[in-house]
């Protein structure tokens, strides 16, 4: 595990997007599944204006690794979000967008698998330990990518009503996520994180028992494992 | 994981040497863990005479991965054992031994990292779903290379009695053993198993749930997981 | 460069056997690429022996690096060689067979970019130097795959001719070839030779000048480079 | 090959950077070789910019690929340039700067073999084409490491003397720097270059013949090669 400390959220977003230009700029295929929410906000800004200037990288493909459905929409709440902050402002073609959904999903691993796995894989974590659609009390560790239902917790409903932007008919029945398994098998897995509000769980996450009560804490035994922080998300940990 | 099956433990043995060997023969400085124990005992036979044909391959720097201290010898139980099925006859130098033990264990992640890490580790398993000296009970995913005392379980005096062959007086007052979190980061595992007895733990680690009352499972979670078995080693897995 | 020595064809067969075998037993799709001719006939007999006692080996792609086409028919000279010594009797089945010949061969180099490249691809050497279809007077070290005319060269015809099993009607106007700047994108180069008859031509190519007047000679730059030779091919390198 | 084109030396000497940084925030041992002159002034400047902001990068080793001596100093011209303009404002302290010098150059390659070889080398392009100090005239594709003679042209006494500033009593016998061959086994090349007067050269290497006359046409080669330029060298190129 490699932690990477910067003093706050702008430099935190801005050293992220220099790890994803490192990989992206290789004399190769390079395949990346990349988060939305909000986390990112701030690199995607930064990255849209750094593609805005060049060549296209047409060497990369982009995966979502999770997704909630919004009725019969053509893209869900994840990539949705991700158009919109980064795809469509950098201009990035729809050749270039390997969209993971409900639908494909048992293709998923089949096809990541053709190309040689991904490169990188960049997840936030939330304040209860999860990283893309992996709960706490949901999430196994020997999960791979797959559905999860509506109603496999209590809380999930309120959860996904939240996503799908308060409309209880838009609550889908399942959701699909890459689970840890799957992640596991990414040649590096970058994760980020900033302010107060996460500096317990990154304690736990990092430092604490690798338990599935923490999905995120499985990355402590990844073989390439980064971490950016700013100085607040990584107010509690022993260094 | 990439499960392969061979009729009998001379056909499991003679595949796993070619495993190490298509690791040994690369234009780089290899780094292998390998184990002692009774499931080798065939293929470093097959290996002695590979090697007693070919110039020597001085690229290889051998491993141990855990290790038992019998009162002052200068090697241990998994050493002495190497020793005699391998190093010995097959005429390995010291200098490309790299021997783990209760003394200079703390400097034992430091040197893999200094050096790439290790190129792969092959292990057994044991009918309690152990590897290396990672027991149920007194394992958690999230451990290092570090000392096992004997007061760890009640039943492990027994165990250390019986690998230093009998004599109360030689029980040591601990072992060292990597740990899950060190051999996760080997580039490849590799874990052969042989015989009607393994048939039942084989199911479990591989195809059971991922849990530290199995710590073998954790492997399911490696990016580059090969298992040799012979057919009643693989007997129970559904396939 | 690696070079192993072994004292005579059946055992440079077996190692080499080996080496392609710890290539294939990895948990992920590999890419190989392997030449047909007579020096490859005794391993691929050794190699049809592994294959038949153990599960299909699904994971392996193989490609030929080169082809001459015969007239009208559906494989040309490698594939058919190929397949008669290896393909056929190990019982690979068409799918694992990715077929390079002079009809679509500009779409190679983009495929194999897709599958993250070739894995090894293990060639001959000939007495002139020459490897893939890249002879002497012909290759320029910054060829890629691309078709080569029987008028490139005035010994040409007589080359092909030999090939096709001399009936010049079936000399084609053109064959196709892998070139020396494809052959290096490889993450390993795998040669190998035996007999006294190529010793003269291994001193030059491993240990003299790097010029495209021997065009092998160009992979002592590469940075995994393996060789496997018999004691005569061998005999006149400095060691 | 992967061609970036930025619009200008300010560009290419972030991208460059962001390149480098992409290498260096890994959960290992990071090897990387650096140029000094004057291509790279800029980017050690947003380099170091970085740095300070930071917690050090403990992980990364950096190595120098040429050396001229300058009568006993310690540091010779290389070093001496890149402490001045990279490793004292940083704040790198000496035990991550392996000095390749005319003293330990024997040694070099094995050191490198040892750590498991460089991740990158960034390298700039001369107008002659050379690149470190492999010069057209002097520099053979199979040169690894080497002491290259100040009488090995006619012309290389006034490179030298421009080199160690103009006092002929400071001109070496001779310097030491990597090879063709020695590069070559880096896992990644990285050349930029800038300004109208490198155009000719970037096309004649880039898109050119593979021969010693233009030394650094060698990595057309290389399986993973990115070269970062600004508009104006990009501005002979056939896109």
């Amino acid at each position: 595990m490699k932690i990477i400390i910067e003093k706050d959220y702008e430099n935190m977003s801005k050293t992220t997007m220099q790890l994803l230009l490192g990989k992206m700029y290789q004399d190769k295929e390079v395949h990346l599944a990349i988060t939305a929410g909000s986390t990112p906000k701030r690199m995607y800004e930064m990255l849209v204006n750094e593609m805005r200037e060049k060549t296209p990288l047409t060497n990369v493909c982009y995966y979502n690794f999770d997704e909630i459905p919004i009725g019969e929409e053509k893209f869900g709440v994840t990539v949705g979000n991700l158009k919109e902050m980064y795809f469509d402002p950098a201009g990035i073609p729809e050749e270039q967008i390997h969209v993971l959904d409900t639908k494909n999903y048992t293709e998923h691993e089949a096809h990541l698998k053709h190309v040689g796995g991904l490169d990188a894989i960049l997840i936030g974590i939330g304040e209860d330990g999860h990283f893309c659609g992996n709960l706490p009390g949901v999430t196994k560790f020997g999960d791979e990518t797959r559905l999860v239902s509506v109603d496999s917790l209590p809380s999930m409903f309120d959860v996904l009503l939240d996503e799908v932007g308060g409309n209880p008919e838009n609550v889908p029945k399942n959701y699909v996520t890459m689970g840890p398994k799957s992640v596991m098998h990414a040649k590096e897995v970058i994760m980020f994180a900033n302010g107060k509000k996460k500096a317990a769980i990154i304690k736990k996450a990092l430092q604490g028992e690798v338990t599935e009560n923490v999905p995120s804490s499985i990355f402590q035994l990844h073989p390439n494992f980064t971490v950016v922080l700013d100085e607040e998300a990584a107010s509690e940990l022993n260094i």
